[in-house]
């Protein structure tokens, strides 16, 4: 996995009145990190549909336009690549964390040998279950005006 | 702006050895997003070609595949926007940092009336300046498949 970010706690600063120590990412960001990457690899990648309900909440608030709502919704559209696309892998190129959220920034190639996509997957977490997700798809085109790709 | 996300210090655990601050976001991340957002207000909705030099650095790496590289390519983007879209606005709808990159979940609207896009921003930041830039643009479609919307 290239250029994945992880950051984690670095900044520690004494401040006056006792031990203040400035963390860059939570121990919560980090699990949710881990959390949604791990989703990723089994339940995306994998297309494992028994692996699911491991990762998502009760409730799964979809913001793909092309997807229907909720959890079944979500397992659909598993169903739909297993079968319709068993190869499509999406490598993730940078992960973040802020607060509830977790954002990826991944190569989508659904037939390999393709150019894919590029996608930006927001997921914002709950009690470390995953509650609602938004997305953004964009083709990688043949051409492009600069050389340095989109990842 | 709706549904920005805020995220400040919020979190304060007292280890067993000390004092232990456990921040969800450092006072660096709280900075780079409002110099993004203010980079968005004046340079990509005032569309001041003036006031890019107060927000990118001496490089800015380009990876919208549209876009020439450059401050320079940046600067003829701008002016682009002013001459054939006077009226584009983009509007925050999430705002998310982690470390020295801020990421921007905005709906775009080129024509005012017109659907517009959904896009995600990454900004890389160096030293209060941005130096990398990465974009997934989608359009808003005409239906979709769960009442939720894209933002």
């Amino acid at each position: 996995m290239n250029r994945v970010v992880t950051t984690v706690v670095v900044a520690l600063v004494l401040a006056g009145s006792g031990s203040l120590a400035i963390a860059q990412e939570s121990a919560a960001e980090t699990q949710n990190k881990q959390i949604v990457l791990d989703f990723y690899e089994k339940v995306l990648n994998g297309k494992n549909v028994e692996a699911i309900t491991s990762y998502l909440g009760s409730r799964y608030t979809q913001h793909n336009p092309g997807a229907a709502d909720g959890v079944e919704g979500f397992r659909k559209f598993i169903e739909f690549l297993r079968k319709s696309y068993p190869q499509a892998h999406s490598e993730p190129r940078h992960v973040f964390a802020d607060g509830d959220y977790v954002i990826v920034h991944s190569h989508a190639i659904r037939d390999p040998g393709t150019r894919g996509s590029a996608i930006v997957d927001i997921f914002r977490l709950e009690d470390r279950k995953i509650v609602e997700h938004w997305d953004i798809i964009q083709p990688v085109p043949e051409t492009a005006a600069n050389g340095n790709g989109m990842f």
